[in-house]
């Protein structure tokens, strides 16, 4: 297992929701982006502090020597350390991406490509989540990915119209 | 403009290419990514040092709010980013993202989402690129995200197939 | 002559400061920074939306093989990235680091290293600067490094009590 | 605790050293490091994969208000990663950061700040590390700031001379 990988964290018992809506309220938003869709990412996990976005290697999100391109596992990545702190948020309001980083370690290829979200530190108005991709083939799985982001609160302005 | 945007770079007057097929390669390894053309980005410019990604804003790569969506904005700007080092690199070698980190400042939104790559510093083994991505409506430009990327050089692996 | 570097900016005809005293507020808060004074890091520069920060290498600030440690060009890089943004501050507003990421390119060596920060972007809560740090020997000017850094503007709280 | 430590890993048991003399090695290479002893910090852990350093607050590495200067705070976590990477290199091989990336979350303040760098992908070229800073104040430890890093393994090339 990957080192720094805290198993109880991912189930999500560290973190208190303040609003306990949290997972339908990252679904509704998670199914309003077009890219998503796109892309065929799916939602594979919410929980207070965690969320997993999933996505089966296609023809259509490849690079040009067939792995998945860096810059969708970015996109699945960056999704998925927005909704982590999102779940963490208070009802009135929603979640925009400042900054990240990320670092692209192996290629993203093989059954399924795993991205998870962890907050580090949520905050009034920043939070801050790191974030792990992992291939996994059959029951093998290969860190592909690491980010660090930080996400901006945005009080008083409610996610997208069907998110609630 | 953008402080720090420098035109006379962009139009390529500071590197020289080792490679004087440089731009047919990039089109060819452009050519080669899915997931650009999922995406419907175009590649608009490439000169030493230099790559321009395009991206007519489309619900197929929106987030939640309607916008282009971050990670959509990253893929492009990943892409630009690499294909400037690229231009530099040797004729037996391909080109690796080994990290970026963006930063997100204002909705990608408009007529045309333009992403440019340009390199700081290219190397034997790595490169280091910055990027920038404004949104264009009309005559009006506004910056989208700034990225600052590190690239590998990889010797004796040609890019894809048909790059050559 | 770095690529983006743009001498018209670095002398701060782009942005316009909301406190007339920017100059004064900044040499009072670099002056109460012991760790500048330990490093024996001077500004040598201050314009709206721009700073800069010398340091002449001496063994005390060195690494294992002599140069610069880059934790310290780290530094003074990130001091000046958060000054350029706080050039900019209103007056009852002092300046946080967020983030910042740092690419190091060449050993930090020679007659003086320089750090200079430039705002990208500034805003009503968060700012984004970019730094340059070129090592300088003689008329000659190599880039060492390049960062990219989120700040972030405290409102309400003035900054170091001999600030003002 | 901070969701991602893992002790188990903090203590070494995940990776194996390909020099037995890893934290020699560590040990000489950081005490030819004089902006480690200016800055007054300690090297106190080194395993396989892991390194801590430690520093107590002190005016000379104090920003404006007081606190730990972010950019020293910076200089231990970026050394801390460097020598959790190091000690898993070759014995005839040096180390070099190649960029890193800091979230400042809280002010670096109390008895001791301790900085902690932990393996995530050791490689035969490049290696990533992150870190983590925690500032302690007796039984109590909060979390300071976060680091995702990349260095470079310089083969053929032995550290400080009185490294080995």
């Amino acid at each position: 297992m990957h080192p720094g990988h805290d198993p109880t964290h991912a189930h999500g018992l560290h973190w208190k929701p303040r609003n306990p809506e949290y997972a339908a309220r990252v679904r509704a938003s998670f199914a309003a982006q077009g890219a998503m869709r796109t892309i065929r990412a799916e939602l594979v996990g919410v929980a207070p502090g965690y969320c997993a976005i999933a996505l089966k290697p296609h023809a259509a999100v490849s690079q040009q020597h067939g792995y998945v391109h860096g810059g969708i596992v970015s996109a699945i990545v960056d999704s998925a350390g927005g909704y982590a702190a999102f779940t963490l948020f208070p009802r009135e309001a929603s979640v925009l991406t400042v900054e990240f980083k990320l670092n692209l370690i192996a290629p993203a290829d093989g059954d399924r490509i795993l991205a998870e979200g962890f907050v580090v530190k949520p905050g009034r108005t920043l939070a801050v989540t790191r974030g792990e991709v992992h291939a996994e083939r059959g029951d093998h799985r290969v860190l592909v990915a690491v980010m660090q982001q930080t996400l901006m609160v945005m009080h008083g302005k409610p996610d997208a119209p069907d998110a609630d």
